[in-house]
């Protein structure tokens, strides 16, 4: 159930500020112990992640894919992140975020988280379809899940509705 | 794995036809009965689902959603599907592909194709990362898979990889 | 991905007759061999289930769900469907409809439908809630799932946007 | 096994308070931590989800949603139940209720807990029904399932039995 | 959804005779080839388990699970099954309901029927209960589900309302 | 492996108190808190479920239900077991006791103890058999399983061996 | 639920037959072809697998694991098969029963078969100790299951009741 | 990967003693808590199960099981055990080892160890050729597996190679 | 169990021919029409796949993997295959073999055939210390599964005892 | 999504030095304790699994195995990696690294890991084809996994890309 638009003019101020991802207590045990220190960090400095992949120069996913230990850290996001967040100089956070990512554990699969499940749903549902374009345009072979990158922009229609625009680009 | 590149001149009017999209005989009976239909007459045409969209004037992957029983089709499409295919008049196809569809049985979940589940890989691994930026990007809510469309291009890196682009683009 | 507002003007024709629920050919072999026999008659008189309901003095849901082979016919019923179907009276269909459902089959579990997955969301999301909530209103019990009955009712808001209102009524 | 109906008059008073909704201490896990601050508040104050609901202007499903994790709060709704439940303004729990919940963790699917399978059976049972109803009223598309509220109301029939009519409203 | 009590005289008729169990035609080639044979023959002589179990001198579970291929038949059984029945005696159908049972894949396990998840629910909730009580009047070991009889009766309380008793009788 | 019959007499003392049922220390985190508490309890005063059942005029099996929280606690059994076990007045746990069971998580289903698997295989064999008899005795309608009680009973047959009597009894 | 000892002189005469192993027929579509064949030949020539098994010179489990497709017939079984059974010479069943074996497809697992569920159970309770006992006595590493013979054998205690005994042999 | 038969004389000590089975402490949360104190008093007085189950009188199976939780101790077995494995008197371990087992749930099935894999592979092979042997051995019925006793012998074949020799011994 | 070393001199011829692999009757409907053709085709023939590969110019592994509908043929190896297998022209198999690959479905996973299992078994074993090892050799990435190819080779160690050395070989 | 070539000259340092693979704290808890302790220690030292492994005289697969509690030390590993390591004597992890492992619980299956996936997907689509050549160059009958020795090797092609070899060599 989403928030009613009911806003009292004592709620305002809450209001103006963004409201920031934050990672559910339930999921920590999921994730590499790191997860919960950035997000922490993240939520005191008042940061989005559009913010900060525009300070990294890398696309949001990705930084939060880094975020939740599903990617890999260069030794310079690493370094501007430690900076941007202000950890610990002597924390070992930059050397774990530059580790070997332990893959595809955050979440249970299918999904059940609903705006996840919806990725998934249409995979369910056009998975066949999307093989059989790419292989008639690309011949047979896969695209790459790793070797891939993805961004997410907002569009506004006509009517004033937003649309979400995903855009996964993968090396066949 | 994927086909060598040898070739020989005996072989080099086969590969001057595209190589067509197939239903592979084992997963018939998980579909509509009509997807069999079209397929062979796409088949017998020698179309791709490019020729086809164009044709159609609706994008591949949806084209392609459609032949798998995962869309519905329009009167219109209906009608120039069944004239593009030669399908029969008589025959209830068309008013089988504007029925309801039943979605999101063609495969198994989680996909045993290769390519479909590097998709599938792919929500795995950034679902959350898509979840927290679309959430503070658009508020609490989700996208569409259902108000949605989809397409996919290719491009060429400057070391001629080819490289697919998938753009998702659903109603938040 | 939804059929797009576009209608050429020879397609209004078709346009202008309701579009019916038929039975997926994938499906047939989870229901009873009536259903498929019902799920006919139904398209070649052309009638939707709200045509049904009102003949039969019975809410929409509960004939579908007859129809699916979910719910038991009276005799009533069974005359009434036998005659407004124009089903074969020596057939032993109207018999099959008055025998004890085997109840649960139609579909997978978790439902791969988009439309009945929502559903299902709702019980995953809100299964709790709903607990909670009758528990305090109610004590220690269930809510019947078998001395039950539902309807299913269309709302328009002041926006135009047209929303479901579903009826779920159980015994305590 | 439901509580049989032997009352002594010792009992009589613990009997005239509303027993209240709590948390299985087996299930916090599963749950964002401030939902067992919630429910612990709750119970102290002695406040059914009646009253809260009444207090905030939601509805009781809402406001349970909410206290399980699966509804994010409004401004207003964390302003209001952070002085209704009396919590402690120094700490963030009403920051946590305005955050983006990660929903659909709550309980096991299928659900083992009677009342919330019975929810879960309807859906098994009558899905398609549903799904044809509303393609016949609404055409192709889905109920929301995050665009949706709820309400649960209490019925008498004619033989004094109690009935529980719930109430499922999602956009088309 | 249960079947409303609106009766007209025209369906009097029907409704004095007793329904029957029936062989749903989608469990069928889950059983063994003779449960087709024996649910037809029964259908036809229109004989309740009740009679055709007084007939035998077994228990109507017993008989009924002979039926479904869950029972071994004895040749007392067989034989007077076969001349109730009306069998043809060159069929060998006798033979073939006393060879050994293939146990346990009648249906789904979770079961869907609700009825059948009802008993399901009973071992689910109540196993450790059942155990906790069977440790401390039997000691250490198992309520064998082999050697085992089993009858259903019907009781009616004070307020007319009909209860099912199953009595389960096991080997320690 | 069953314990063998060799009891030295030094052993004998040990053998004339009855042996209890107690929590196995790896099921603790699925039960309520309280669970563990009344095991211990019950294991100081020596008490076996028949002995608690005859003091609070229930039966056994509903007794070791609501010791694994699948049963809730009347105001009258509260007060009674608090007694009876000399739990701490202050202690909350009465009030737990009478809140509403979150059920059916004590174990895994399929069911790995052997006894409790016994009773599983009952529903898997004979699942269909019950519902064909309930049917046919009772019309289309299930038997509930919360409205319901039990009993445990033993039986010895002429040749000494133990029979374990289960009777099963719910509102249809 | 097992055969009660009732017998009619009347039946004494089919008792004094062996009964015989037979193939279910709703399992006939997980073996090879050639196991129906084999079985049928098997009940027209009135064999037991005993008497099968003392002509080949091989364990009954072997030889019964051959019928099932579980076991690689050698020349020399084939050829004494084909002669002892009757089979067609023309047919080329010798050279399917010579084929390398597609194993482990027969059943469900875990088994719904009560008694090959027993075996099941064995692994599943005692299964860490027999690695334990195994560890100690022949250091790391595993039993083989394919470089392995079986036998099953029939011992009567002193109170005569039969046990079975089965005697695992394999390669460490 | 086996240990590769290279020895250093400096080793040769560590060599002569036996390697005992210890618990991995991965396993721990899922046995009575008596499991770890059993197998560190084990280590500690550097006993095998062979010497314990001589001491005992047991089998060797039967004392590991006993030592996993799967077996319940007898007065005697306690006795013993405590005493030759030095066990606190005052610990209430020995009343726990008398316990009620609550079995099966040791290791996760299907098995992921290789050794017990092993033992499952059997079951799954040649589950059915059992069942048809006993069947004609023994008649319908089964092979208890609680009533049940087992054991492990070590064979040396002519060519020197060690084959394991597991016994099931279980009343029909 | 496998084939005891037994030979009589009947059987000789028998054992001179090489055993061929076949296609199991129980798995045919998992794979693409054209398998069946080909295995059959083959066995006609009485060809190994080691004497095709030799014939294509390709690894026997990938020839197996067409004949089982995992890999595609490229014109020239559906032209090859067509002449050396005897294959009517007219038949569509060679652009059958040419179509893209519907990959993963040969068999269940986890993989119950024994022999599949055990490579199975090495993933789920040493899975992580292959990654372990490759992410230091490779860095952050993966190997590819389908720009790959792989070969089997036959070894004898110096006892005589022969060994299976697979290659696999995948881009990263 | 992989690390994207930007360097900076401040980064190089960091760059200078393998990276190496660590110990997802995720994952702690399905290993042995041991295991935790050794990846600490290597990542002290600085050590690659290579750098190991020559020190060993074993394979890098073998070594990292072992790590992850997959595979036994002999006593010559135990000693030479508790200097290699700087392990303290007295600490009980050299004879813990020799106990018997119980393999198979490091990561879920499927693997949910890309890398590992890969390995997986290799079996799922390859399974059958290694069996039909196996079984052809070998006989009925299975390679061990445990009996197994593996190496990963790195090649680089004519165009410069890396190709990863893996070996593996089991006894058949």
């Amino acid at each position: 159930m989403s928030v009613p638009e009911r806003r009292s003019s004592v709620m305002a101020i809450a209001e103006q500020q963004p409201r920031l991802a934050t990672l559910d207590s339930s999921i920590v045990d999921r994730l590499p112990s790191y997860s919960a220190t950035l997000f922490e960090a993240k939520a005191q400095k008042r940061l989005t992640f559009e913010q900060i992949a525009e300070h990294l120069g890398r696309s949001e996913v990705a930084v939060a894919a880094l975020f939740y230990g599903q990617a890999q850290a260069s030794p310079e996001d690493a370094a501007k992140l430690t900076k941007l967040l202000g950890l610990s100089q002597e924390s070992n956070i930059a050397s774990q975020m530059m580790g070997f990512p332990d893959r595809g554990r955050a979440g249970p699969m299918p999904p059940v988280e609903p705006l996840i499940y919806r990725l998934y749903e249409i995979v369910q549902n056009y998975g066949y379809a999307y093989k059989a374009v790419l292989n008639e345009k690309f011949g047979d072979g896969i695209m790459s899940a790793i070797c891939f990158n993805s961004k997410v922009e907002k569009e506004v229609d006509e009517s004033g509705a937003p649309w979400v625009v995903i855009t996964l680009k993968g090396k066949w």
